[in-house]
């Protein structure tokens, strides 16, 4: 018989890691799917189960024991998702209709485009020949994107030739996305529960943040983004709150946004759960994403979004030289009483994401200088690389 | 062979349990101590041993096992930790020779008097007759203690003759103080850390704070405390930091103390622990205090004490009609969604510290009624229960 309450979380990565603590407040049981018990989540928590979120049998074990199951990431099968659904094994939040959203990037554009919601111009390149008329309907010079399975910058390649994607073509079709000049990124945060009246505690957004990447990972995030106009705000969290009605999510939506140049907002990706440029929230607003999330999964009300300080800055601790971070954060601590470190208490890889850290305040110039140089004492173990290496996000454009 | 960061906790109560997000945030290893696997603490922690805290063998395996231990509360015998200690199983923070202090009344008014600390008037009675002397120079009433075992009002009475505590008379010496007339009750929270520099990252206090009983029990706490004079909380402030430095304190220290009607400020009771009047600051600090407790036993820089916001209210959940929280805790979320809630996972029974609440804000008498409509709809289900059970903290007298 499934658990009255309790919550399944499929994936135990540091975004099931980071809901451990929200569970353990609110007192909702939860339990995790690890596939190796050295995962992240599987670390810490009181509760794992052990399989791979490709074995159907292990995820529908997961649903059969819980009232409700969610999500570390995007991979599980969408037909195991609508067989757990379809047999009534437990609630699936997303459910799957919903989550293909997330998934697949060619269904996200079909969908999104249906709607009328704002997107880059896009293509569908079944072969090299839909492929070629794409580059140059583009202007001889697209994105091309694997609609599955990418994360971090795999599965993207800004191409001028077919032959630059070619083993790709075999695999399925393509989604071609026009290079979009843009002056920054955004993302807007958004939570829905199934109950609740819509405007109230149905649903609520999140300040719209500022995100920049380095080497295609989200490295910081400014919240709210800086200099955003209250009309621009308003209209971008509208946007986010119509997607996540349109699609029906439950859960934490993150919509990855491009600001043009020519002062269009665009929507680059979708993710239904908590995201990176939504960790600020932890520390920074009344109720962290981690927590909105489960109580969004869990139909409970849900919980103020407001930020606790003027401005607050996130960055991402990127795996370095260094293999143990505990000398390094005490290093960062020591440097700064009011930095909020977070372990994922991951091995360290270069580029891996192995923790954050988040500074709330007032003055934005000294928040990032304080929190880039937590960073660099955690990762590096020294306060020495150079400023330049924080990009200047008026300078980026997508490469 | 220990663990070379691994922080064991003597005990599986909320104390514990609260240190456990904190523990996963920062990435230290926690064990707990759990005499059942059913207590508040064992029921989310991933790392639990059994076993009872009076049992020798049980404190020493898990000393065995990690670099540090440390405390849910104040009862586990001097002996056991002295032996740890001595055969250098493992840090022990606070040391037993701190600890004591919190232990028992009779060596902390000893100790504080000796410092020359401030103290309510007190007397040591081995017998009856030295007991009628004490009652007859306090004026003819006053406030018996066992020196040990007490909590929440338990082994204290107010008593105008030796009869009334005759059945303790037996058991050992008795503290016997006067009644102190005080206007309110306050409390400060230091942290300590054995390494550091004092006044800089080796201690750190928290804003005074005002707190409130009912039934003997910590019902409200207002942080920082109204209406206190900024010289007053300094002071106060200094007077816990020297505390915790004359008796070696490492981790959390509470100072209970009386603020009395002829304007002084008296020390009542000493925890070396995190303190429900220190709650306020997991949602309304930097550095919430069981993050703060983690940090000082591991010896890592202690974090920033500053609040997040004007004033903060929490208040405790005590066991109502309800058995089940759940459906309370859903209203009070759909009522408030600036409430955090936290609950502890124990069964509910009349006056039993189950959970608590935290309200942030600017406004005080806007907080306090939230904080406490929270309480009521979570405790009782509904919002009924009148306004004068939330008593005006000048009104009280020490009985």
């Amino acid at each position: 018989m499934p658990h009255p309450s309790r919550i399944g979380v499929v994936g135990a990565g540091q975004l099931a890691r980071m809901m451990i603590p929200a569970a353990i407040e609110l007192d909702l049981p939860v339990r995790v799917l690890a596939s190796d018990p050295g995962e992240s989540a599987a670390r810490i928590a009181g509760d794992v189960a052990q399989g791979s979120h490709e074995d159907e049998a292990a995820v529908r074990a997961l649903a059969a024991d819980c009232a409700v199951i969610t999500f570390d990431h995007e991979h599980v099968p969408t037909r195991i998702l609508e067989r757990i659904e379809g047999d009534g094994l437990a609630a699936v939040r997303p459910s799957p209709a919903a989550l293909v959203h997330a998934q697949d990037k060619l269904v996200m554009r079909r969908r999104l485009t249906a709607l009328g919601h704002p997107c880059p111009r896009w293509w569908e390149a079944a072969d090299r020949a839909s492929l070629t008329g794409a580059i140059a309907e583009a202007g001889g010079r697209a994105v091309v994107k694997t609609p599955r399975g990418g994360y971090d910058g795999h599965g993207v390649r800004v191409v001028t030739s077919a032959d630059e994607v070619g083993d790709w073509l075999d695999a399925g079709d393509l989604l071609v996305e026009e290079p979009v000049d843009f002056i920054r990124e955004l993302s807007a945060q958004v939570a829905r529960r199934p109950g609740g009246a819509a405007g109230t505690d149905g649903i609520r957004t999140y300040p719209v943040v500022q995100s920049t990447q380095r080497d295609g990972v989200c490295f910081e995030v400014i919240a709210p983004a800086p200099d955003l106009d209250p009309d621009r705000d308003a209209q971008i969290r509208e946007l986010a709150a119509r997607i996540a009605a349109d699609l029906d999510v439950v859960g934490m939506l993150a919509v990855e946004l491009f600001e043009t140049r020519d002062g269009r907002v665009l929507v680059n990706e979708l993710a239904m759960r908590p995201h990176n440029t939504g960790h600020w929230s932890m520390d920074a607003a009344v109720t962290g994403q981690f927590e909105q999330h489960l109580r969004a999964v869990a139909d409970l009300p849900l919980g103020s979004t407001a930020p606790i300080a003027p401005q607050a800055v996130m960055v991402n601790l990127l795996g370095g030289a260094r293999e143990d971070l505990a000398v390094g954060a005490a290093a960062a601590m020591a440097a700064d009483p009011g930095v909020k470190v977070h372990l994922y208490g991951k091995g360290v890889r270069p580029g891996r994401k192995v923790g954050h850290v988040t500074i709330a305040g007032e003055d934005l110039a000294d928040l990032r200088r304080r929190a880039h140089r937590a960073e660099r004492l955690i990762v590096d173990g020294e306060d020495q690389r150079p400023a330049a290496a924080v990009t200047d996000p008026a300078a980026t454009t997508q490469e």
